[in-house]
């Protein structure tokens, strides 16, 4: 039987994996991690409101259904289009066809410097570790005497005003003066500076004027300070904007955007633009036609343009490219894909979100239940969806955020040897 | 206002801080996590049944309702008890009583190299740890073609025969044999070995025979075998018995015990037992009576012998060193603490368990369901209450466990250089 390999087990990946569910070939995944994470929800992560199984789900649970579909954990070290050989940090495996579907890492534009300074909410693992700092650096804002010091470490300094940004900095708002000040009672929270640089004038800038505004107002309103500015550098503890002006910040976080994994660049062509792979109308290499590639790391052309890099986008086009195997499977021609864009939507935070489906423009109260019921219904399994649920209940209507836990991965230092200070 | 320090969120330091709540006195607790931890409920963390926000809750959430504490994160790294201050590695806190209540580490006998390739089970960190390690084993074992390799990575090996390692053993095998058995259709797992090495012939010692029976008999129905020996040496990949008996492993669990927190070693004193330290019958360090222990770290002496480390010893502990300081700050002599056993219980698996409930035996279901019971009870918060039901449900009720994802905490390596294989 032919088998497909597909790599990376996200949006794009898994819809590649059912599409070809009742297909004659088996189906390899591969994916560093064991889960597949529903990145919507990543900022509700990092802002204490969600805990992991709530975002994120066995990629081997996912596949149960799916009876000619194996898991492989790995990471992908190399591609040998040459030899239809995948290999990885655990072997190599052959394919008569591979998908790539590994999505995006986040773009910090050349700086490596931002890179080490700010922290991006681009996976699982990112958006704990920001959860965990910004915890911290309350923790730590309580120990210091230096007024200075404390004002630094209570600034929250946000890059990037796309939904990421946007909904990160309206729910950080919300943990921080809503739940925090209540932990916090040796601490004045209302001192902490949030900020939200933006290169344009209004956050947001794919969405309407009018939901643009609602989005700016709502934020404002929460105690976020909207900056219009391009960041040029992230040092320890201060930002520099192009105009030089100068933030200091105890916490960067990085959500001006993100390109394509750089596991493309193995593929030696020449590549688009946020280093997206260009592929053909049927989603194939041009010189390749038994390899594919869709969502984050496709550039996928529609009416002229390049198709943004969305969940909705990396749904379709891995359920598209299942088809196209079908398609040369039996030998037929396959089809050009067409993009159903059905709307965006971004929280601002509580009862507050905007929402643009085709003509229809929601805002407010009508915009976030709109947002609720599509996320539930989004959510997979049943027990992940109460258990949301259940949490958006403690987070909105009785205003707390029990998972705001620092939690470390690793031992207890068990034969720790306790050295006293030398004063 | 006297100022009581307490080191330590577990069981013991909050109940101190709970029965200061109407005293005249300031308490400041401290501990190097921002959560206090549910500790019977980390073998269900390990064995991908909870998450952290069902086994932890923050300690400044549980001290909102006691108006007179305050909290500080931080790690203890000097007791100067001379001058009555706590050194940590953020500043130093002067106190008029301390309250050492920071538990215990895991006990390694003086094994260096058991400590380092053996797994605790100790803290929220911990089980997180093994949770990843049991899962990475299933999907390492997927890509090895050696048989003895394969062996090996799926050989687990739980030394210590108490409630930890009895509850981790079978809720292990149900994972293992029950769930993850579905999730890897390429792999045998019905190949995996579950070892539980206990020094006595039955695992649960402190229990009655035809418990320990019970527990011995439901372990096997499980899957796990019981083996009968000391281990003397844990080597990459190795466990050694006393009698020269090996066993190839690729996870080593260690559940043998544990020793009071290595901080008291700082206070000069001779310890005792666990490297415990001693205290009066009011919990009062003999030749510091401003100085209290209680919970694991102290030797509380009951009808002539020391009182086990569990959880009720902390709880009530602490509380009667909340009413010692009462009793000092009003003049009055310290009322001799008074230990009061509830019983002991411990889960086999599903729908089983044992339970010594004064002269109540309760074993199997009739004791599952008082475990379940009196755990629930004991959960703190509705939404974690409700949120532990719904885990409980799934894995019980569904025989599934949707936690199984292997996390790691921190950045996705952003501007990755893939290297291509030398080969």
């Amino acid at each position: 039987m032919p088998r497909v390999v597909i790599v990376g087990a996200g949006f794009g990946g898994i819809a590649v994996a059912h599409a070809l569910r009742s297909a004659p070939v088996e189906t390899v995944l591969v994916d560093r991690h064991n889960f597949h994470t529903f990145n919507p929800f990543l900022y509700q992560v990092a802002t204490a409101l969600l805990e992991p199984a709530e975002v994120a789900q066995p990629t081997r649970s996912l596949l149960r259904k799916i009876p000619n579909a194996d898991f492989r954990m790995a990471r992908v070290t190399h591609l040998a289009t040459g030899e239809r050989t995948v290999h990885t940090d655990h072997g190599a495996i052959a394919y008569d066809y591979l998908v790539l579907a590994a999505g995006s890492v986040n773009n910090y534009f050349g700086h490596p410097r931002i890179a080490e300074c700010a922290l991006g909410l681009n996976d699982l693992g990112e958006a704990l570790l920001l959860r965990n700092r910004i915890l911290a650096a309350c923790e730590k804002a309580v120990w210091t005497d230096d007024p200075e010091e404390r004002r630094r470490l209570l600034t929250f300094v946000v890059v990037g005003g796309g939904p990421t940004g946007v909904e990160f900095a309206g729910s950080l708002a919300e943990l921080v003066y809503g739940v925090l000040e209540r932990d916090f009672r040796d601490l004045d929270l209302d001192q902490a500076r949030l900020v939200l640089v933006e290169g344009s004038d209004l956050p947001l800038p794919p969405f309407a004027p009018k939901l643009q505004e609602a989005a700016a107002r709502g934020l404002r309103r929460r105690g976020v300070e909207i900056v219009a500015g391009h960041v040029s550098e992230v040092a320890d503890g201060t930002v520099r904007l192009g105009d030089g002006r100068e933030l200091e910040a105890g916490t960067v976080v990085w959500a001006a955007g993100v390109r394509a994994e750089p596991l493309v660049e193995e593929l030696g062509l020449e590549l688009g633009s946020q280093r997206r792979v260009p592929v053909t109308p049927t989603l194939q290499l041009p010189d390749h036609p038994e390899v594919l590639a869709v969502g984050d790391l496709a550039e996928i052309q529609s009416n002229g343009r390049p198709l943004p890099m969305l969940a909705q986008v990396a749904i379709q086009s891995g359920a598209h490219a299942g088809r196209t195997i079908e398609a040369l499977l039996a030998g037929r021609q396959p089809k050009p894909f067409r993009y159903r864009n059905l709307g965006t939507m971004a929280t601002i935070g509580r009862y507050d979100a905007v929402a643009q489906l085709g003509a229809l423009r929601l805002r407010g109260l009508i915009g976030w239940l709109a947002w609720v019921f599509v996320h539930i219904l989004r959510t997979v399994g049943i027990r992940a969806r109460l258990s949301v649920m259940l949490n958006w209940v403690t987070a909105y209507v009785l205003l707390d955020r029990p998972v705001r836990l620092l939690v470390d991965l690793g031992r207890a230092e068990a034969e720790e040897t306790v050295t006293p200070p030398t004063a």
